[in-house]
């Protein structure tokens, strides 16, 4: 039997999509969502994101800091596509009493910030430490905004800044030119980027009948905006000097960093007052589709090279 | 920091329960299911199970045995609350490409049996192989059955036979007493109710407006009627020669040993000429509120000893 392993994507379209027997809220898998109905006016949102030590967390992670990772990767899901997150199933290794104790009081905390609450769950015995969650949200019924929503001459935005999560683990990583540049001072900050990122609901949920197509950034804004022209079909400039940067130059490991759990978006020109009050920054623009979709990073007119658009799974 | 674990039961009501924040749907964790609402006349019912390597599975499962296992427990928790299951979330291990060909066709079998799709999930890079799915399934609002409401004077019924999942163990672990007993033409199919268990979705089905609790055997008959009892708040006397066993004689391991996935359920008396034509044996009664609920299990009114109930995780 060969052991060769094949890319996620492949994986995905060749043998689960067709598991999904054409049911449409399955988005094809195409999506880090998917849709099923509630009653007549809402529709559930459901996500799952499942985290693994040495791969999503260090070794070294403690049980708050793998609290914040997992849930709020779910959230930031959830916000993406504009809805209200509302409760969540759990999954993970059983561990040492101590560590379900400050486990248990950060979820607490995460809980009452987002007013969710949990429905069930169970636990495993394993070697290598592992949790998962499937959350659950809602939202108006055919709302939802998705990745396959791109339209040419959409202008593409993204929240906040780009590169904390990632300047974070470099300083856990202690990087010495990262600790050079950094002041001190901010070292807390950064780290609290990578561990405990803001799922952007707030946003999300305005950018609801606003923005054509949405997703987080969790592997990287390239990578993640290459999600949405690929699903969508088109490509996509970017104009590397308005990306919001979280420190000047390492241009290339920001925009291909994961973790920020930004969002990353596209609307119509007209709608860009609104979302300029919204501490939005655009980025970029849709461009006509191509043969195969990508993306375009320019600097004042100059193509720039991209090497790695982001994290491979 | 000291590095105890916990009993399953204590960490759950201890540090989980709190975590559902009061919601009744989520059952005070208490069951393996959870409710939460569809639109006025409909619940949803959401189950989660985890499989791991060495623990839920040996080493030599194939892919095949590994899909049966994972999709078939948890039909059984839908089919134990009288559900219809519709849908699931799945996570687990990145495999290599002809394991996961493998794996898929074998879903796609179980999902036509069942009527159900795959609505979403992402994969993970582990070492130790584990596979989870999160199953939403439907039921007439109000109407599933639950752990806590066996009643004094209630019948107890199982399902099926008790044991065949064992008997596929044994033979899978070459226990030769048990190999001299059973016909080699019959290996297969105990094998395959240990891998294959058949959930009982017709029968749960039929027990809505019937039984007044229910679950399934995932942990052993009288681990999993102790379940019962505990919620319940209930005693339980169960009358050994009246256990339908897959074989005569090893009573005690076929009745503490898990994974046969029949039902164990409580009725009125009344109900007692509708449940007979369902394939299940009456083996017991739900006896006056103890201090602390017990089984006692009887054989021609002699008490036996039981030195272990089940499985313990």
């Amino acid at each position: 039997m060969p052991k060769k392993t094949i890319k996620e994507f492949d994986f995905i379209s060749q043998y689960l999509t067709p598991l999904t027997s054409g049911f449409k809220g399955a988005l094809q898998l195409q999506d880090d969502i998917a849709i099923f109905p509630k009653d007549a006016n809402t529709d559930y949102v459901i996500t799952l994101d499942s985290i693994a030590e040495n791969i999503h967390f260090l070794k070294s992670a403690s049980a708050k800091q793998i609290a914040n990772k997992l849930l709020r990767t779910n959230l930031s899901d959830i916000a993406a596509c504009g809805a209200t997150p509302k409760f969540y199933m759990m999954t993970g290794s059983l561990m040492p009493e101590e560590w379900i104790k400050e486990f248990t009081e950060e979820i607490a905390k995460i809980q009452r910030e987002f007013g969710i609450f949990l429905l069930g769950g169970d636990t495993i015995k394993t070697k290598q430490k592992f949790f998962s969650v499937t959350m659950i949200g809602e939202i108006a019924k055919g709302k939802a905004i998705l990745r396959d929503g791109a339209q040419i001459s959409d202008d593409i935005y993204v929240s906040g800044k780009i590169g904390e999560a990632w300047l974070g683990l470099q300083i856990l990583k202690k990087n010495k030119k990262i600790l050079e540049i950094i002041p001190k001072n901010k070292y807390q900050y950064y780290i609290n980027k990578h561990y405990a990122p803001t799922p952007q609901i707030s946003i999300g949920k305005k950018l609801v009948c606003i923005a054509n197509s949405c997703t987080d950034i969790s592997d990287g804004l390239l990578k993640d905006l290459n999600n949405i022209c690929k699903t969508s079909n088109v490509s996509a400039q970017v104009f590397a000097d308005k990306i919001p940067l979280a420190i000047e130059n390492y241009l290339q490991q920001q925009i291909t960093a994961g973790d920020d759990y930004q969002l990353v978006f596209t609307a119509k020109e007209i709608h860009s007052k609104k979302i300029s009050k919204l501490n939005c920054t655009k980025i970029g623009k849709i461009v006509a589709k191509n043969k195969k979709p990508e993306i375009i990073l320019l600097d004042n007119n100059k193509k720039l090279k991209i090497n790695r658009l982001g994290y491979e799974h």
